[in-house]
């Protein structure tokens, strides 16, 4: 009598989630966090979140990056450019980011996020500490300059209509956990300066002969 | 002059993805697939899906179990259910399994996903193969005499509307990739079945003296 929701013995029919966010966790031997890049367009979060996430995975950790290509055309793909549909599409990240580190993976997002009630709206959603604000800080002028996807010579020219940093304000973080220089350093700098806070922090795996390298250098 | 973004040195610039699905499928040492559960309400898709989920768990897999308790409050949540939300429920669902997938994660989804049009919308998502649907077979009357959470007998009075199985349809799947009788088999021999059908499409992490167990079985 014990099929799958049999009414007559109840504690075996409600089969609640037994593999909890600290199960995963330990599995895995690192934290689960949100490393939330926001900053211009150009300004190198995805790059950054990518190199990070590459090095992440060589000390064996479960990691995901989001950005627009993997958002913006599947889960996002009914949203378009208005206040409103930025905002939604902001939220429906964070909450799946949420889900992610439910699901004990290091999830890394890369949007500019221009506003910060959106960004704290994400924060809010989950428990301290849980949240990395990581400002990829660039000058306008060097984004502009670089403008590696033409969209600033596109917004100049009216072609794009509120575009951050042109017609459309960044609010700049106020309290951001990280913050990166991305027109100052080096990608491999950058890399180090977030790896440096999370091991910082303890969210990352003890590796063997860590300890040892760092005396050494 | 290799900062984040330089344009002079455009090779080191533009940072693609580098951790893929098959690298993170390596790591975690197991395919990633959708388990897509589908049913009546009380067939036992959310209980069979979180037992699952503790026996991949503890044979090393990467899992995490969708249901209404984590996404109708969290992703969904602008979502109500007439049939216009809830086709936009499963196709999120659907976008967010396959990014689960990507990560290397086994995605296990407990919904009613009544319509057939909508389980083949999420199947044409993911490459061939990837996506599994699960029919939880039950009777109609089973589910209602169980009636778990008390929905049945709310939606014979009127209070629920468009009740699947009650007042709305449940279109059975015609070609699913496994059919479990929730209502006829114990819930381990549930679980057998899917792990046993995981196991010969070489999906699950191969086990240190598994085939030596099988040899004395």
């Amino acid at each position: 009598m014990n099929s799958v929701g049999q009414k007559s013995s109840p504690n075996t029919v409600w089969h609640h989630a037994t593999v909890t966010r600290t199960r995963r966790e330990r599995q895995n031997g690192h934290k689960a966090v949100i490393l939330w890049f926001t900053g211009l367009s150009g300004a190198g979060k995805s790059t950054l979140a990518h190199a990070l996430e590459e090095r992440l995975h060589q000390q064996n950790c479960r990691t995901f990056v989001f950005d627009g290509d993997n958002v913006r055309h599947g889960l996002c793909a009914d949203l378009g450019f208005s206040d409103e549909d930025r905002q939604e599409n902001i939220r429906r990240i964070g909450e799946m980011s949420k889900l992610f580190i439910e699901a004990g993976v290091i999830a890394l997002t890369a949007f500019i996020s221009p506003f910060r009630e959106d960004r704290r709206k994400v924060r809010d959603l989950v428990p301290e500490g849980d949240f990395i604000e990581i400002y990829c800080k660039c000058s306008l002028d060097i984004c502009e300059q670089r403008d590696v996807k033409g969209l600033y010579k596109r917004a100049r020219a009216g072609e794009i209509k509120e575009f951050t940093g042109i017609s459309s304000p960044y609010e700049e973080p106020l309290k951001a956990e990280l913050i990166i220089e991305t027109g100052e350093h080096s990608l491999e700098d950058c890399v180090d300066q977030v790896i440096e806070f999370l091991e910082h922090r303890g969210d990352l795996p003890r590796l063997r002969g860590h300890s040892v390298k760092e005396k050494q250098a």
